[in-house]
């Protein structure tokens, strides 16, 4: 038996985009895709009375909105694959409760929107399964009380500081053909650039995202040539730019290259820092915003490479330097 | 295309094992089964500067057992797939640092082993890949800290507690025939029975491994006395009489049913309370003392059914009740 990889990518035939649910708060409402997404909220409560339920809330929200699109119902799908930032992934795996299919809990930090969409892709292309929904959510209040302080203690920020965006997004997966595709996946290693400061995770995320996509174009003898867009995750201004170089450095001609951080707010009226971060930010970006664009076919194929800081405080604490790692989906209209 | 699920359960034609590395702690060591792993610490540290460190050495010498029983290094790996009780899943991604392969991170809790191993036999069974290493870890001292308080605190348990064991299993998966081969698994869906108490994880995680051991019996249409040994991962003596009434309730005869977290050590001797528990308690069960009987041909074929409690300590503290997941595989002599 032949291994269907090509390296550290995959071409795809069977998996589709049935439909998409997208969720957000109230700054990336007001951003310039705030139009594309399906329901904003007015404040980071959702109408709950924590945070971590508000977070929750909105990923249910999501799912819901997805599967309505198909006249679906929770048991319709197969197979449910999501992650988040919390610890112990607790928003997908609470909200999993009300689900009564198997749940797979996957953890990448930010780029769990493409590690999520790609296993389950993988297991439609394998013919395991039919139907897959994957979940990913973040929420600048639990992040930020996680990872650093609690938003209400007003800390002092570092320039280079990026804004964990909140989100949630459900995607629906099908083997039955649909006008836009998962054409092709890349998945990542996890590299270490000898990075330590939690405060610029951009520039941490940038070799990650540049190994993943350089692996891509060459497993798939690809250039950005040949997709409309490439976006990163959350690499942040300063991220973006140093990729860029890093690409150009290796003669490789960067043109259509945008990162989700950088699209999801308007930097200069904003205040998020160096721009968005979170699986919620590439996964907004692309199912809100880059679906659609293939699906009106102003776009033919696209690149997304989510990148995800794996990094936990308890390791920062003891002078570790932060691994991180890159997962590329290509969508395509069929 | 016709889904090659049965239900939530899935039989598989082509994935064996090939080589396994366990490590473990002191008490591990001391316990019955000592004698069957590779390699035991006297003390927690494992000469390292932290318990975290000290976690991912013994996964790192786990890793490199079971590839140097094959004469193989990490590159000869199309995949590994792996999680741990750190937030951020943190041993197994600091330990991928040193992996040039692609790495994807799970998060099922103390259910992690058999999830890993089910989603490496997915791959390789779709012919996407021809090998791939699961790899698991808990470490009591790690584990301890970041649930519930430091070891050091000499905290009173309470007599429903379980023992988080120290130790680290590597897996490796191939489509080559060997002697023993994963034959089937079950994907567990979260289930939440509103239980609140994080010190008896065992009675809030039976309901988990009821509803994975009855699906996978419903599925596949066999019942215990289709495998010479049936394990739960870390159910304590209590949840694992609760799982053994409510099986019996439901007509079904339970024989040869044991719990990896009662074999693990000598509940009169050691002091664990209610039993082991941890990703390491039913990988290093599995892996060190199941794999060895089946290559022996002591036992045809045995059921893993690893439980986790997907709890958060924060998320506890908000009140919420505890959500468990099962996730079970097949072993079977070739």
């Amino acid at each position: 038996m032949s291994s269907r990889f090509f390296g550290n990518s995959l071409k795809l035939e069977n998996v589709y985009i049935a439909s998409t649910g997208t969720t957000c708060g109230p700054l990336e409402f007001q951003g310039p895709l705030g139009s594309c997404f399906d329901k904003g909220f007015d404040d980071h409560y959702c109408g709950e009375e924590s945070f971590e339920k508000a977070e929750r809330k909105m990923l249910r929200d999501a799912l819901d909105i997805c599967l309505k699109r198909e006249n679906m119902k929770y048991k319709d799908v197969d197979l449910y694959i999501g992650g988040d930032l919390m610890n112990q992934i607790t928003t997908v795996h609470y909200l999993a409760r009300e689900i009564p299919k198997p749940f797979i809990g996957i953890y990448s930090a930010c780029s769990s929107f493409c590690l999520s969409m790609a296993l389950s892709s993988l297991l439609i292309e394998g013919g395991f399964i039919h139907r897959a929904v994957s979940l990913v959510s973040s929420h600048n209040a639990t992040a930020e009380r996680q990872y650093r302080y609690p938003v209400e203690y007003g800390v002092q920020k570092k320039d280079t500081t990026t804004f964990t965006a909140t989100g949630a997004i459900a995607t629906l997966l099908t083997d039955e053909k649909t006008d836009v595709r998962v054409e092709a996946i890349t998945l990542g290693k996890v590299v270490d650039y000898s990075q330590n400061d939690p405060n610029d995770m951009g520039r941490a995320m940038a070799p990650a995202a540049y190994d993943t996509i350089l692996t891509h174009f060459q497993d798939l003898k690809r250039s950005f040539q040949d997709y409309d867009l490439v976006v990163t995750g959350d690499l942040s201004t300063y991220g973006h730019k140093i990729l860029k170089e890093m690409l150009q450095r290796h003669k490789i001609d960067v043109v259509r290259y945008n990162d989700c951080g950088c699209m999801l707010y308007d930097l200069n009226q904003q205040e998020v820092f160096q721009g968005g971060s979170g699986c919620a930010c590439s996964g907004l970006v692309t199912m809100g915003h880059l679906y659609p664009m293939l699906k009106e076919k102003k776009y033919k194929r696209v690149l997304v490479v989510a990148t995800g800081a794996l990094l936990s405080p308890i390791l920062t604490f003891q002078k570790e330097t932060i691994p991180c790692v890159a997962h590329a989906i290509s969508l395509e209209v069929v």
